[in-house]
């Protein structure tokens, strides 16, 4: 299969490096770039010096259209909403790292990311690419929408209670961490290692774009939710995202229950693994690696169930998850050079 | 003033030992240990070599009773619960950083920290050292029972609002974020650096002794108040502590309303800064130093406050507050000693 | 393959157990403990769930020996020398990690280890399994000591230089960096996050045991290399080793003839990269990979060479150079199983 | 006093803040920027606020020269070797803290700067400020040149050795290691969280610009040293430095003598503090504070002594020092405002 990697430069583009030279069906893999043509990709990044032995192309559309069975835009907010139709155009399957396409009603899209929105029609045939819960249209879809860092973490928490429509209406409030990677390669004072180590930040309170990227899914798997609670904090780590989610249930359940609507979810689905009671995930447990791990703990005391929701905001936050769906519209093994242990310590 | 303090070793203390030094009335201190007699301190810091020339002293209540104005206790569990009333007899004024005097029910206590409590007449004499909304018990107290170190950021954040009734019962949800130090000095697996580092940890999940001591304070302050959601979780740095807590308004505020409870509130007390409205305190521009910096945003679409508070906790979390404390009971100006410009960066 | 890895719980262990996940010949392997019988190996370490859903046995070498076809020592001090020849008796390959094997004179290993060397008998059997250098005798051993991580590091940087005869006598200094992983899992102040973080150490000044390892080694390739200087320290970090090696030669040499030195003793060696002039490794660049990058800079002013080696101490420095070891014994590919990319960011 | 200082917004002016707020003469204090005019220092330095309730002022030097008794330049490269002249014409002390002035050969200065060097008149007035070894010129200066952070913690370790004659010639070897906030404020991608931590990093091989600095003041010692070798490593932490120096001796010394010679060189010099043996210095054991300290260690093996000082690089590496430094020009005790404890843990 040939394989186009649009934006190979930033951290999403590094981790489709990683991953794909693991992953049997990925020989034949060409890089693209809008800054820096020409160059080896060695340069950019010494650490994959004499395994990617390859210089940056262009990125033109039409080329990229027609030299790739798939491609991966992991680009700056604009290009996959402008590019994406002419390279599927080719026949080419295109998966969206981007947020582009995430949002389907265009003036939400606008309200939050403060830009226009893509074109309708390149957003209704983009399918949101959360794999264990889009499945089926995952499968027969042309283009993924893949989904964001956050969501994925508060998602793959909320779903089984979502879908049981045990959670009360409004209550649902989404304290989320990350590493700083999330925030790309790009040097910022946000993000430098002065003013970030020993530090511990919020930012963007009630505003952060990934909101109505959840409140998105959560309201289409229940029509019943509504606006939520969100907030983004960053750590002074490189990867890994906690969601610590506090909901209110509509009745109580026993911890059995709890735990019982967890495992019927997440049945066969070999990247979310919940945890026993009283244990959480720490975000280490799944650093490098495609693992969601799940905690729960429902308090008697309040009536409030806490989940703890962690990823590598870099994997399954965005470039393992990329390669989940690639399998998943090819008809592969899901977990096709996703089998990876988390690197630990 | 002659100063003691007992469990000079561990972090509270050298805390004690970084701040008195700069605190002009404080120039008598003795240190006393229960495991370190007649080491030297630099055998244990080395980073006050040559500014504290003194050996640890064995701890005897009685003679620290006798030899001392003031005693800081900066002990594990059980020592206060045990030894501050005999230390107190001597006419000597006792500040306790541990936890053994912060709840006043007994049975509390012992349900959250699986221990037995203190007496309840060396209960009853502490008083809670919470130095902006306690200060004149705090100026005729001969107990001092120094608040933990989440309480202080949670309710310094909550307080302007609990005053005012402004907060839905049940509806108060505090997801805290420590550095490692609140932990202490003995090395655990935990705090271990290869476990820590690049990674964050949810830890004690509805089960922190903390819990009660904040719906305790609360409950005083506004008997309509209940039980609480408090998580705490690990921050893979050393110092700092965020509290992003999520309120339900009675009714809705706007937001110059909002920031004028806090203005108000806090108007005189120099340790607690309020930010501009879109601005929020990281943890590291209060680091090193006694204050406590909060901001604040009301969320329309959800009818929801957020305030976020952040302490360094080894100074307005404990050792700071505890000297802050001592200003009070006698008489000195309440910063004095304190006035120490944030580590930055 | 049955693989057995003794010492299953600590740091050395659980990189094996990363590393052998996607080595295709070892699908049976067994996980051996002497203080941890009949736990979990997913209560040790969450991450691996799922994954290996296995318990610890307990370690009897004979049983050990009889189940396996090789084993990996990752054992404290002691065990190797003790245990290492009964289960080799079963005609049982073995690795050892840990540094029992070594040193080839009992006397300096009882010098610089302060305890008693293994019988010499199981020493003279051991191969020192420095991959790159050793190749044909570890194609054929039985028995293999995996060499330090230090070692490791400096030898490969050191190599080519002095088999040329190029060095100086008497004018080697290795000063040494590396993360808190290589001090394993036990928790110890010197490691405590708290002690760690925002702090970097020299510790073992002049008295580090991997010192006369990498003499022996030098001497062996050229028996004028004598004493070195070699000075390690603690870098607030948990993976990377960068040894910075400072040599006088004995005539000058120019750019060109001092890099072709290094591309004639790597060529061919997939794990060993030399970088371009002006151009150097950082740890990062190598994480969670087998690799080694090398840089070089000959400076004119005083004649001085200095050379940069980096490695992770867990893969490179341990179990990655360990299965490095097992594919050479086994004539499998020498990179069977280590084709990972470093992680990086 | 009245005091200025050009170029407040970088971390060299925030440091200066922090200390000058605990220093008794320092009372009168004007902010000048080139970048951010009329900005109030809290929207740059929340950690200020409420403390320094101040806005930023044009830099003018005409206007700095006359409003100030004293002037800090912690500017950029340049600002100082044009303005310095201007600004001590009307009587004013200046202390420089960019390395404009340090090195008095410009053909030299502009070899290793690669940019033109002061004139050398201003070259000529600068007293370099490396206070413990140069006081008696910095007592009657009008012009002091502060050192650089890396020759401070070098000159510092090697003082005593070079002034007895004890050091080979050609043999200095600095293996040198700062945290990341001597990189200054702006963000670059060498200094990245992402990038940086869990990273360790060599740089500038043999073409640092501290080098010259060290060598002139080694040779004004002692005018058989010349060249040396000086290799500076990134620390993925914020502040801090440590020299690791490797030096030949001459001729054998013992312990008692290695150490003498240091007790006599520091003898009633309050901020340099010389470890006992066997006991070497960590980063944090200065953090915050002015401190030097010094480990030793005679190696008879090799001949070889390490040297090992560690300093905060942002207090005694610049703006502590500089502190010392106007203490010293207006004859004041020479701690004055400095007596500040290590920040630990």
């Amino acid at each position: 299969m040939r394989i186009g990697i649009v934006g190979a430069t930033g951290y999403g583009g590094a981790e489709l490096l990683r991953l794909l030279n693991n992953h049997p069906e990925a020989k034949n893999i060409q890089l693209y770039t809008s800054t820096k043509e020409g160059v080896h990709i060695e340069e950019s990044y010494p650490h994959v010096a004499t395994i990617y032995d390859t210089s940056l192309k262009p990125f033109n559309p039409e080329v990229v259209g027609e030299d790739s069975d798939l491609v991966f835009m992991a680009t700056p907010p604009g290009v996959s909403a402008q590019h994406t139709q002419e390279i599927a155009s080719h026949g080419t399957q295109v998966i969206d790292l981007s947020g582009d396409l995430r949002i389907t009603d265009p003036t939400i899209y606008e309200t939050w990311y403060k830009r226009p929105a893509a074109q309708i029609e390149t957003i209704n045939q983009a399918v949101y690419g959360l794999s264990e819960w889009n499945r089926e249209a995952i499968q027969s879809a042309r283009i993924i929408s893949n989904p964001g860092c956050y969501p994925t973490a508060a998602l793959l928490g909320l779903a089984p209670l979502i879908h049981n429509d045990a959670i009360q209406q409004h209550s649902i409030i989404i304290d989320a961490k990350t590493g700083t990677s999330g925030a790309g390669r790009s040097a910022t004072m946000m993000t430098h290692f002065s003013e970030m180590n020993e530090n511990f930040k919020i930012y963007q309170v009630n505003t952060h774009k990934h909101t109505p990227e959840i409140e998105q899914q959560l309201h289409q798997w229940n029509n019943e939710s509504g606006a939520i609670t969100f907030q983004p904090h960053l750590v002074p780590m490189i990867r890994g995202i906690m969601a610590t989610m506090y909901v209110q249930l509509k009745k109580p359940l026993t911890s059995e229950q709890l735990f019982s609507l967890y495992h019927q979810a997440y049945d066969g689905k070999p990247f979310v693994r919940i945890r026993k009671e009283n244990n959480y995930p720490a975000t280490k447990e799944v650093y490098g690696s495609n693992y969601c791990d799940i905690g729960l703990s429902y308090d008697e005391r309040t009536g409030r169930v806490t989940v703890v929701s962690v990823i590598d905001n870099m994997v399954k936050g965005a470039a393992g998850q990329a390669i989940q769906n690639m399998n998943l519209m090819n008809g592969w093994d899901e977990s096709m050079g996703l089998n990876l242990v988390p690197v630990y310590p």
